[in-house]
């Protein structure tokens, strides 16, 4: 089973728990056992799909007996009406685990759908849209998973993975008189040689020790369009360039025409909206 | 400890080790043990605040030694460039708990202050705003929280609290010959005389038959305003009166108006917009 | 999987880990591992049945080759000899889960005969017999499910699912000068409107306030009979009369005969008395 | 912190989860959160006193601030209308920790009072009471506990420490043509030097191939007092004797009579009657 | 399934998670989802084998697709070039799976491989090879099937199944004037009677103390060969007898000659050297 | 808390768990609860220490009220007979927890001391010491933090933190048409920009298409002394190189002399000697 297939499987496990710590009473009570249903999962307006996976983990989880069929490839594009999924199986647990797939399902399909309009921005640039660690608690590999079914790319997974040095990072050691190429052979002479390193940098002149220290990527952080073009010539290509900040979907084109190599983008993520999927169900003959 | 602070600690704790499996490497290699910082939690849009917990949590779990003061209330309102929490302890901690504390109370402020729109908009009208069941999965309690933090009110917890008797669950005992009302009593003689019962109607013809079984509670599901009004007519009082579905800020007020005494809002907690929140940090003298 | 059947699995494993931390040293070094048996679950005494879930998962956690046949369903009355169910498979597997399986269905047979002996009591007065919170701790799900197995109803689940305000509730409320009435209308605007709301009382006098205040139960605790036939009629269908303390098999008829709607018995489930069975184990020809 | 200690904080951690998974409503939302209360646990009936430490942690775990003062000793003999601990704290803490801590107190005082009834039965002879693995599943720590408080020693804690060879055990073996001791040699041989080796016997005839087997323990199940005799006389002190079934109030000083070390009676366990005990509470001036 | 099988199950689980927390990048990003590879687990060296259950359990946890074929049977010997099993499947599993199940492999068949050569040593002797508790943190019960496997044997498992009493604990009660013999005494009439008691003693003359006092076994602890000769004289069968201390493969057969029963070898677990064992991977044509 | 420390923590708690399940026989029977003891932690062989996180956790765990004081600082060598550490405390708390401590202390105290001799033998050289993946299971945080103490430095994490394209990996691609260098193009632009790529060679000729591709690392793979000087004049400093395989103490310094940048050492953590180290435990006056 796949990392991202696990981290499906434990989200959904305790989203069940939490929707029905002893029970469903409402089916329990009033579906007879052996009622079946189908049911399809719809959606009521377009978008990029992603979440399958959580979709057959929130059915099958309820009731292995359960059948998904027709399930959309993550990162399909679809249009309103188009019938996502279609879900057969003992009414009981297509009831029980409708709210916990649709919820799901509508949040990954938003970050999808949102990350495409991103990426769509950009085509033919060879920007790469990335994400943030301002993900849901709980939910990153789920929502780094839709940013990538949308066509984004990932940045770090987190903080033990790759160095990020943030203006405060480096306030702290120019306190101490130690600059930032300092810095910077510093953490390579005791880092693992795997480990990344990016720094972040709010003015031109920075790229200068940046670059002197070994930088791999340079953030530029909050730059104008000007200024972009500025660093991006001044690194020439001896380090990654990624553009942060003020990225909008308005913005985000003139950014990539700077000619960075990466933009990242905190909203396709931190402020997910749920796109609008539901369940129609039908009792089967 | 209250089951609300005992989840934030749990989610805290899940989503630090999220965010740094085998810790944060830029810390430990470029800051120094004995550093310090203060920080303070600035808005950078207007709001309502919620979350106050998950900031405490977040650098206290990251760090004991770490004091977080000047914390606004929950439920407070404030204006863009506002203080909301000043931190102040080692740095390494300070830097390593600041996007997980932001993360959260980002999305739960997000929540309050989308709630306490609804609920300005009803003002007077003596109606309650409810949440449902289209939460973040793992965080229900908190964005439950969140939506009281921002003046609304809570619907069920879960599916094991009360009944919610859908369209659905309704058809299939039709197909057996079995009625609403039948329905309805069955449930009631098997279940706790403690379980609320909640029924769903779409048309006010159904309202009769859910009286006669008497249910609890009747939640009329996308009813146009007429229909609303009539609903609560014939209800005459016997059961609370739920208005759910198409519920947006520009028709709350309306659907309020109607005399319906609750009013659910799945957009409370489905599509949570981070409200904008930054961590300004400052090196201690 | 139901929510029972799954609290089922989850103390079946812990049990069988508390009884075996490191391995059956007995079996696993006498009994070949090829060696079959059949078992039989047979009654040393009569009573009603519950705990079949907690008899396949014992066996089928130990060793998935093992079939239990001739499962008795649970609520159903036995005799004296009577074979329960039979149980098939290797040898080993047979002998450790022996221990776990009569463990758990001795208890909830306990539980299912003595809650059946109450319900017999006061057959034909349509009184529902009810447990309460005084539960084995860990066990609640399996011990409220023999009670219904045995004929019974349940109370709340939880203090998370219903208020009950007890005297002592009140009387902090009390001595800050706010009466019961003005009590239950500031819980009723402040709960889900989901939340039933139990109120007990300790004299006749008390229940018009609780009346005025919209309680859905009333609970009379420890009221003489006479004071149980005043309260019923005081309260006239206004709300659901339940009867509590001193409910004996003795007294439970005469209880039921003043017209409460629900009495609680803590001893359903405070003083289980293990039901006599035992598993005759055979080898396999 | 003991092993018992650690078990009993366990339990009760999963008890007060399994009580309130999203809180106590009722006081959250009627007791103020500044109220103090204090409380006594006072016996209704007399015994003997076990699950102090239950007590402690239900309270503490609730609520640090909450203090218990005059707690009796476990083992402590008591009358009715004892107090055995007091409690004062924030009233929603105590009234919120109050029933896990009666669950437990009330259970474990009765395994030992009736433990110490046994126990004054064969006073003078010697002879220890032991319990069996007929525990309440998840409480085998705090129920062994309890019968040590009463005055009881414990039997083998699992199936991983010490060998049982019951019939069944050695009926597989004859099957095969193998007989008792040299089943017991083989056991021997392959067993770590510190298992502890016990067998079971059914006629006094058996007792010869335990004892050429070396069997460390014989226990001699269903016994006639006569024949009890007659086996204490056989084995003449080259293994401990332990006399199991049958065992009650009535017939446990005729059994110690005969000589035995052990008696081993499963219903200190299996059939746990709660002892009365409440909790009387008092606001705090 | 075995305790044995469970601990290997729930020590690869943790080990794969450890070892890839968001998935394997390489094998995802490199090699196509429907490619399968076939592989042999070669020896490099010449040993015993022991972890073929850790060897099934990292690739089927990895890929329940994978099968393993030709394992060799725990404990057999093998040479250098040997196949000790076959893996066929997914060749991203087989990728995945590869580390784990080499790093139990190779120590468990080290743990059984120096096992069989301290056994050989004193063959015909009689002697006993035993662990300690000088165990990998988390890998005990894996550590002591391998050192069965090897063909050793085990001593108790932990602190909570057999007493050892050692110098220390005999010191701090002598210091307040209780003897070994006045102190065993009072371990057994408080233990369990199924718990085996064994002492350490320094010198030959503790050792009449430790007879008087009842022990099971008796520790000479660092004791000279001729000194080891005279304790097992003066046991005189009454006591098992172990030799502990300074034990090397130099040194056994001596040690064994000497009469003592036991010789537990810290060795065999602290200082595990993995036995080189490669996996060779080929692809399915 | 570090990330480090936590991990000590959780193995800590994990060790003590399985060492004495339900307790310590005895020293609960044999020692008085308020015996205290000083106790020393003694080097029986020099060494360079690491572990002190693990002797503070398993004592602190063990009685909170244990001092451990003058604890030699990770990383420092020390000869025969130095004192490591100080325990002080409950005599009880101080023999539960010397075990573990040992047991753990000896372990990485072994793993730095042989990464200390690596780490010597290229003395001058400018070379880098790192670990590998074959750690022990569950240990991997604690060993490699042991590696630092001993000099020596990090590899990758785990396989979700780096890619390392092995010849199987290569060989797939290759058999599909698909060579390194394009393969390694494929991984740049699909993988986050912070992943670094590491291509593991047989043969000198293979390193222009791993330059070609981009490839961050190189890594000669069992390169005989000549090839590796080769492969560094070829390399020309366009990608770390990374010497693996053969490397032992007597060769490590020629393959330093050829002027690769990292050298990487299995056996640093796959086979780790315990380091004699011994708890010399004296009653307190």
């Amino acid at each position: 089973m796949s990392a991202y297939r696990e981290a499906v499987e434990r989200v959904v496990r305790a989203a069940l728990a939490e929707d029905a710590p002893w029970g469903d009473v409402t089916s329990e009570h009033l579906i007879p056992a052996e009622a079946d249903a189908t049911a399809s999962i719809v959606a009521r307006e377009s978008g990029v799909f992603a979440g399958g996976a959580a979709v057959e983990a929130a059915f099958e989880q309820v009731d292995e007996r359960i059948r998904i069929t027709d399930l959309v490839d993550d990162g399909s594009a679809f249009g309103t009406g188009a019938v996502l999924a279609r879900i057969e199986g003992p009414a009981r647990g297509v009831l029980r685990g409708e709210r916990i797939a649709l919820n799901l399902a509508q949040r990954l399909s938003g970050v999808a759908t949102l990350t495409a309009r991103y990426v769509a921005a950009v085509e033919g640039s060879g920007v790469r849209i990335v994400d943030t660690r301002k993900t849901t608690p709980g939910l990153r590999m789920l929502e780094r998973y839709a940013v990538r079914a949308g066509g984004g790319r990932n940045h770090r997974f987190s903080l033990s993975d790759a160095v990020m040095a943030k203006d405060n990072h480096l306030a702290v050691l120019a306190a101490q008189g130690i600059g930032t190429a300092e810095a910077l052979r510093r953490l390579r002479s005791s880092l693992p040689h795997t480990t990344h390193i990016e720094v972040e940098v709010d003015r031109v002149e920075q790229i200068h020790e940046a670059l002197e220290g070994g930088a791999d990527t340079i953030m530029l952080d909050n730059f104008a369009l000007d200024d972009l073009r500025a660093g991006v010539a001044l690194i020439g290509g001896r380090a990654v360039v990624e553009a942060s900040g003020g990225v909008t979907l308005e913005t985000v084109a003139a950014i990539a025409a700077t000619g960075v190599d990466v933009i990242s983008v905190g909203a396709l993520t931190h402020s997910v909206r749920a796109l609008d999927l539901g369940l129609d169900i039908a009792l089967r003959a």
